[in-house]
């Protein structure tokens, strides 16, 4: 079994399939953020007292654009962010390239799917819980390997 | 001192204690997910109108129960997710294992109970509050060390 | 090219630096909690039954003060949980030591004043946009070097 220092390497594929799709999940959830403002300025709805930019608006809570975003964000901070620790620990348990690169990508792709399906263009379920689905099985599966990997 | 590399490795038991805790809290964070679902179900409290399974419902953002573990999740958001970093940061400073791995623990176990407490059977205060503090505690010492390794 | 190894090291001043940005943010957002926390005694909002101190008051979601700093909280898990990740890769990458530094400057201080001008003392816009942006531009360039040294 090689070191982990050989694993943490830009000559290692399965990290640099890592650190590549870990960028790309992180600017799609700024993506989020602007989205979010988008819809804000499109509908006026802000949320401080600050942000009003005209005397005659009120801040607003429950415009369904800009809330869906934001669910849409919230799932992407409780699925994405955990993705982050448990990809660059798996990595380090020298898993097969072929299962980890695929998996780095099941996760990738079906969390942009979900941001699509979600918040940019509604498609009818069951299409927004296959790809939440997706991206929580396969990294629940990396995290049980981590465990696998520490525990022996 | 040792150098970084020999200390990210499974050779190492505190860094195989984190790998295995951040492992488990990250399944545990899922099981929150599977919870809100579960609940979201039993109560019809649904989000999105896609969501709703027949025309006589409608959305709905208030059911105690729903709101009860998104609460508890969005406290892991704040407290779990950044222990990922301070952990892996902490193992790189070289820490006494046993102080080290006690403290993983603490900050496991903590949290496990806090979801116990609040999500799953209602306790009393303060079991939640004392729970929250042991991990937050234990995680902001790993903090204050960190800086001081990367200060001097 | 050095090896990665010998950038995961406190022989690394742009690794040093990380760790101490990162260890001062996690302190800084739990400063949140504990923010949040004091605004809930001070306005007696409670959003469990088995927080009321009294029996005489109820649970309320809605007061500004506890609002408001759970929403700039909200943001930090939006901002600074993404740049744990995305400046720890970066770190990987070899980056130029001046253009790295200055970068994890600019998005602890910046997160900082976000801090400050939300939920400490209110100021006017366009404070907190500009700090926003500022942290949120600093991690998204991080994040395209991370993407070019990942995919060549």
């Amino acid at each position: 079994m090689p070191l982990q220092i050989e694993l943490i390497s830009l000559n290692n594929e399965v990290f640099r399939c890592f650190m590549g799709w870990s960028a790309v999940l992180v600017l799609k959830m700024f993506g989020m953020s602007l989205l979010t403002g988008l819809w804000r300025f499109i509908t006026l709805t802000f949320a401080n007292p600050e942000d009003l930019m005209s005397p005659k608006l009120k801040v607003k809570f429950d415009d369904p654009n800009v809330e869906r975003v934001r669910r849409a964000h919230r799932n992407d901070l409780e699925n994405i962010l955990p993705f982050f620790i448990v990809g660059l620990l798996y990595t380090l348990t020298n898993p097969s390239a072929f299962i980890a690169i695929n998996l780095f990508r099941a996760v990738g792709i079906s969390r942009i799917v979900h941001t699509l399906v979600y918040a940019v263009v509604v498609v009818p379920q069951p299409a927004r819980a296959l790809s939440f689905f997706v991206a929580l099985g396969a990294t629940a599966y990396m995290a049980l390997q981590v465990i696998v990997a520490g525990a022996f």
